[in-house]
């Protein structure tokens, strides 16, 4: 039957899509669902993540390069990889509907940046080869594919989630420049006439842009005290006027920014969420409709059992059938044998539930060396690691670990001791895989014992308050790989443009006799406060040390280096950086972070009662066997932690979501 | 009957009480309700703040002096202080039963500061009389008496509130500490073998206690970029250690903090409004109890209108007979002419809502100089004022002011015209303030106005948000002054442990060409970058200085000047700092920033229904006239910006809080 298969297959996709929440409205016909089975095979992912690793690596290679590489190299390197980006969506093209391709600005983006790269590779190689001075202005579009790839689902939803922050955090910001140019003009007014000097013996707030500039940096906090200091020098009273601008700007808005940017994400995440929601029954329904059967004695079509047994089988071959009988007595919850569309279109968030059996599950190394593991001496092992004394020894160990700490670091036995400790350290983490099992290990037995036994005895509620921060920490580690894409986007596009302002203007030498070595190799630079901090390295040579500078300036803003060996508006591209990467995406991130540290907080308060958990209870299924539900992250639910746990709420609720 | 009047007398006491949260167990013999109301008087109030400024601001004049007094004179004015602190206990001690007031942890603490005081400065004296060295340790506990007073309850609500927080806090900062004394651990393995030296010649990274400090203080990015720029130099790849640092402890864990603290502050918040809900609750209860009468036709005690109106007019005598009309008429619901407990208990909170009739109410200038107010000259300067053409005037002015700020400041012209700005614009608030009822004009006219024809032509949206932002500014305003003296609190023992401990170890020159001036007075700065930057006016020498410096250290921990005046383990004081104000404080005016923001963006959303509105809508009274509805805050209300509408909410919903 060549046409059920094909039903099984597509069915088996679109549960598939639902489960890891892909959203791409593919071709129904055969070959399009065999093409976009292929388009998802993790090698061609693989693959187009490597290229585009190597396409942003090129910077690296290119003038000004870390390792210099001839440009026919390069040129030839970025040719290929543009073939394989056009390859990929060539094949794109090919698995969904052509309408629906030309009305996906992605897909547009892709096309555009594509182009444009091929446009300035032939401009600049034909004015290169003519001796004439060009701009690789194209390199700055490079991460916009790592954004518009059908796989960045996270990275363009970290990108909307700004821009629909943007409206909000605009007006804060128009606000707060209010302010601030208020406050500069009260400053000149102030202190504008008092021929005050600063440190560096130029006239100190005499001009009203610097005192805005030197105000708006007080607010990272990068030039205090320095910038009060002369004021202060020649009138206590004249801090008032420092203080109160600290407690209004430097708090208050930027507490107020983070308000923002913290309420307009979980508005946005609920909307996210809902529609999440809506495409995935919408492709549990679609799954339902190919595979339906209409039964004797019920009104409505229904999927048989053996059907159903068919596509998880197809979906999650890892899970075993005790657990799939489990998934189908929920599903299947009146015991009728086949269950409706309603109780089909669960089946994705369930599979996303994951049950650990936790006492019955073997150690891995039990089901790969059975013999090895169940030998005598290793169980002797198991029971020693076991044993309380285990614990108590490390604690010792780590006793003697701070005291060792503390003593004479000359001391070359003392000193080499730490390798000792950390290797024993190293020691208890393997004796511990090795005995318990690895998910049960880390989903919460050692993390508590860990720091339990290693700072103090702690009662229940510090254990709590462990459990929790810790599993905040673990929660955000995966969405920290979203805010890295995230932040390399932001940094290759400042990092590109740096270099081609600054490029050269600063430079460092390894060997600190040469006579450029005091002023950076620049002039401009002598006695310089950039040159006498040994910041010659902070420079953007290259796109290495571009892209530590700009981690430096995300920490704290110092550019007045850069400002004095161009010109004074170099200082825009800094404040521009800031309020990019310090303002949006660090008071994302720190919104992110409260988000999860508040989720886990509830969650552990009100107990996650998932239907299964229920359905475990009611049929009294091997209540020691299952012990702990977890919810597996999904490649999707790294920035919206909620997700799953709302989702499956929702699909118990109905229609509460 | 002087029963009656007695009685009247306690219900009114009890109700104010209730409508002020007030929360004290007063006896109910009339003598001490005479003294209760003697007791709350604001004249009473005054003096003892009055007295508690002039005690906390004897450091201003006491070694190391500001100005320094002789010690009789400050001496004396300590003795006058704990006399009228005293005598203010005992009356007090005379209002309450006796075993109530023995029961308060406050009085307690106030007894025992008062006779601590009274001991050292017998010490103090007898001993510098003697010429013998004495510290005066008990100035430490001054400030502790602005906590105590029974009108310190705000101040006390926020020491409660950090205290809870605590906890949770200390489990955080373990994890915090385990996290940086690894990485310290690490780099000393990674970098201390290098021999590398830091910009200042001496060896970097080569002592466990130093590199923890250094990191402590990144984690405040004090000492970003020079803490990394050592290893950066000797090799890029050492970046990585302090990225992944910053990213962990500096983002994340100072996130975390904020979490935790924002979460243990609402958490602690719903509790305190439950108990605030409970008192006030009890309050109006007593005074039905006292004023209940039992009518035919009643199965409960009720009070009659005119009971009911007597007390209400004597504890708002300044509200309109329409309006207590229109009170009575919310709580009589039935227009039965009595009312019963329940009715009664929500008049507290009906009390706070304030109903501004803002067409019909004229301008307080009418009132007092009507003629005038209604002259023919002062029509026409409202009608001007009113016209569209002033608003399009006045945006004119600005314009041509940006212009002029662009200009050249040498011109004294155009820096002068600044002067005459400034006064067009008081001139146009002035006009305004003449033209509308002030609070109409507070409370929603101007704001939006001023921003919106100040900054840009700004569509509905951005509106509300100006105005969200604004309330919310408006809204934190009290919040500030709470703060205020939370902040006062711990910066006043900070200085005075600072003072004694740093006096004059750093010393600051007014003359330049003094010869100690470029080492701040102390050899062991010579060379050192605290005297290069000219830091010297940072010192301990005297209170205001100190304060300043707290300041200081606040925004950016700098501390390294004092370490090396001291000993290396003057840094404890300033991480303890640091720990008190950065990671506790100053996290929780940070919270508390963020649920003024949430809580006005939400009301804001959801639309406040009070049941007086509903009433108003109900009766359709004078719809015009009673169009705004605002909660006036009572003087409890800035810490706890959600308890009058939960409050409200609650007495609607019965025991819904």
């Amino acid at each position: 039957m060549p046409g059920v298969f094909q039903d099984f297959a597509l069915a088996t996709v679109f549960v598939s899509d639902a489960q890891y929440n892909r959203n791409i409205h593919f071709d129904s016909s055969p070959q399009a669902v065999r093409l976009y089975l292929l388009y998802n095979h993790w090698a061609f992912k693989v693959l187009l993540y490597f290229f585009i690793m190597v396409n942003l690596s090129l910077a690296i290679f290119e003038e000004p390069a870390v390792f210099l590489l001839p440009l026919w190299a390069t040129m030839l390197v970025e040719l290929l990889c543009l073939i394989v980006f056009t390859a990929r969506l060539v094949h794109y093209a090919k698995v969904i509907p052509p309408v629906k391709f030309w009305k996906d600005p992605k897909n547009i983006c892709i096309i555009a940046v594509l182009t444009l790269t091929l446009v300035d590779m032939i401009i600049y190689g034909s004015l290169e080869a003519a001796k004439i001075y060009c701009v690789r202005w194209s390199r700055v579009l490079r991460p916009l594919l790592l954004v518009n790839v059908t796989e960045g689902r996270q990275l363009r939803r970290a990108f909307r989630s700004i821009r629909n922050a943007l409206p909000q955090i605009f007006y804060v910001f128009l606000l707060f420049m209010f302010s601030l140019l208020v406050f500069s003009l009260m400053a000149l007014k102030l202190l504008g006439k008092r021929n005050l000097k600063n440190i560096e013996g130029y006239p100190y707030f005499t001009d009203y842009l610097e005192i805005v500039f030197q105000l708006y940096v007080l607010v990272t906090t990068a030039n205090s005290p320095d910038v009060m200091m002369p004021a202060y020098n020649a009138g206590s009273l004249f801090t008032i006027f420092f203080i109160l601008y600290i407690l209004i700007n430097t708090y208050i808005f930027m507490s107020v920014f983070l308000a923002v940017v913290y309420n307009s994400y979980k508005k946005y995440l609920k909307e996210e969420i809902r529609q999440l929601v809506r495409a995935k029954r919408y492709k549990m329904a679609r799954a339902f409709d190919v595979l339906q059967e209409q039964k004797e004695g019920c009104s409505q079509p229904v999927l048989t059992q053996a059907s159903w047994n068919h596509i998880v089988r197809q979906v999650r071959p890892d899970i075993t059938d005790a657990h799939r009988d489990l998934l189908w007595s929920v599903c299947d919850d009146k015991n009728q044998g086949v269950i409706g569309k309603v109780a089909f279109v669960q089946l994705a968030d369930l599979l996303n539930i994951e049950v650990i059996t936790l006492k019955s599950r073997p150690h891995p190394l039990q089901n790969l060396f059975p013999t090895i593991y169940l030998s005598a001496p290793s169980r002797l092992i198991c029971r020693l690691v076991q044993h309380r004394g285990f614990v108590i020894a490390f604690d010792l160990i780590i006793l003697v670990n701070a005291v060792f700490i503390g003593l004479d670091e000359e001391n070359p036995l003392i000193s080499n001791s730490e390798w000792g400790f950390l290797a024993l350290y190293m020691l208890e983490i393997l004796l511990k895989l090795y005995v318990f099992e690895p998910r049960s290990f880390f989903s919460r037995h050692i993390m508590v014992t860990f720091t339990n036994s290693r700072v103090l005895e702690i009662q229940d509620l510090a254990q709590n308050m462990f459990r929790i921060i810790i599993n905040t920490l673990i929660r955000i580690g995966p969405a920290i790989l979203t805010f890295g894409q995230l932040i390399v986007v932001v940094y290759y596009v400042f990092a590109i443009v740096g270099m081609e302002l600054f490029k050269n203007k600063v430079k460092f030498f390894d060997n600190s006799t040469h006579p450029e070595h005091a002023y950076c190799g620049n002039p401009l630079l002598k006695g310089h406060s950039f040159a006498q901090l040994g910041y010659c390295k902070n420079n953007f040579n290259n796109v290495v040390s571009s892209f530590i500078l700009l981690v430096e300036l995300t920490v704290v803003n110092q550019c007045d280096g850069f400002a004095s060996v161009t010109h004074v508006s170099a200082r825009i591209f800094f404040v521009l950086f800031h309020i990019v990467v310090v303002i949006v995406i660090i008071n994302i991130f720190v919104a992110f972070v409260l988000e999860a540290f508040f989720v886990e907080y509830s969650v552990d308060k009100s107990q996650l009662q998932t239907s299964l958990e229920k359905k475990i209870e009611e049929l009294e299924l091997a209540v020691a066997q299952y012990v702990t539900l977890t919810t597996e992250p999904s490649q999707d639910q790294d920035i919206q932690v909620r997700s799953s746990r709302q989702e499956s709420r929702s699909q118990q609720g109905g229609q509460t979501v």
